[in-house]
């Protein structure tokens, strides 16, 4: 199932989506204790948001082999971990804000994981259990203040440095998508999940040693070689096999 | 006031205390629309929970100028920022969780900075407006982990490695409020937040040029000198001036 978070005037609707088609839910649909309510909606005639609301998104850096090779940098012999806060999370077609002052913003096109249920110590193989689905994420950085801060939470952290979406692919296989990202139709990156060091099974058991997670935080899994700058009026899709095309518009923070 | 949050049964309440009495209330006390429900509670009985529900624990490295010459770093021309998640943070009286493998688990005391109102791009003249309160923090650190993994998100982001309380404490002026930490009676950290690098106003101004602070959102002000380590059954209080104390016990996690 693709599972779709929007707003259609001032109401915020979570729905699923059938064809072109929005079916609204109400109740948990991570614990599958949710109804229909009959309303339905087309796709193409609302405002996408991101499609979980994380308590945290917890970020996995150097998790491809090309990527780590780029960067100047060691493969780590563990993953390793950061956080981005809530405030930074925006959906599909929502504006990526650019404050000029930062200098040098990059793109970083990864597979996210939802999270549907609560955990902590969970092992590799019960993983499975823990996994909702699929999204495509965006994870902005800042470049220079990245290098210049050596801890990289503030690069990341910005106000719309998290895109998420379009919606939560559910039941697919993660193990062979192919990624790739374009900025204005131009191809930047391209790689598939076969190249991720640590797979999304083995990150939630990396991630749930230390912290709990709850359903809807998010692991972003780690971006793959060819990050590279934006700037504003540019326009950034990824793209991950059967999960979806996630494109966000650069503007300057005003 | 003093604004505490605590259970007693299987409720939650929130609360201001005047002297030894709890006296439960409805409504945001953020915003000052909440009244009084006329329930009345004695401190000694009730469990106290973390005084604020944060959105995002937003933390401030190398901010007293002992803390950075113990630990061989040079004091950063810009204050170094990171996060805690949600999932850490924990009241006073809660027990700390020490998972063995981790190696050396150190306590930080730290003034822990409230916020009230929602706000971006805050000028520092403007950040008292956007100040609730202070409360006691303590910045719990896998020491070990920090080093390793060169990135200190997963050495700081444990279950229980945020302890915040006991409550919060407004209209106070945090500009010269002695701080120690003592472990099992005997004094480990002591210095005054007169020897803060940037003031909490200033670090509202520097995380809000970042992102969006949410009113129940903590920023931690960062630690003097004295770190050291922390083993099961330990108990480890912060003292903060006019502010309180705040008390953990640590175990081992099971």
């Amino acid at each position: 199932m693709k599972w779709v978070r929007f707003k259609k005037g001032n109401c915020e609707y979570t729905a699923f989506l059938a064809e072109e088609t929005l079916h609204a839910v109400e109740g948990d649909i991570y614990t599958g204790d949710w109804h229909k309510t009959g309303e339905l909606f087309l796709l193409a005639e609302v405002e996408l948001m991101a499609p979980c609301r994380p308590t945290k998104v917890v970020c996995i850096g150097l998790n491809y082999r090309d990527h780590a090779q780029e960067m100047g940098e060691a493969l780590p012999a563990e993953p390793i971990l950061f956080l981005k806060p809530p405030s930074a999370v925006i959906g599909a077609g929502q504006f990526i804000l650019y404050p000029e002052w930062i200098g040098r913003m990059d793109y970083e096109a990864e597979l996210a994981v939802v999270i549907g249920k609560r955990g902590k110590n969970i092992a590799a193989g019960d993983a499975w259990q823990h996994i909702f689905g699929y999204t495509c994420g965006n994870d902005i950085t800042a470049r220079h203040l990245q290098k210049k801060d050596g801890q990289w939470s503030r690069a990341k952290s910005f106000d719309t440095f998290c895109p998420l979406g379009p919606w939560i692919v559910t039941e697919i296989d993660a193990s062979a998508l192919d990624i790739s990202l374009t900025v204005n139709g131009e191809l930047k990156q391209q790689s598939s999940t076969t190249q991720l060091v640590a797979n999304p099974a083995q990150l939630v058991a990396f991630v749930t040693r230390v912290m709990t997670l709850e359903a809807g935080d998010v692991i972003l899994t780690g971006t793959p070689a060819g990050v590279g700058p934006l700037k504003p009026g540019d326009s950034v899709t990824v793209r991950i096999g059967s999960v979806g095309e996630l494109t966000n518009t650069v503007i300057a923070e005003s």
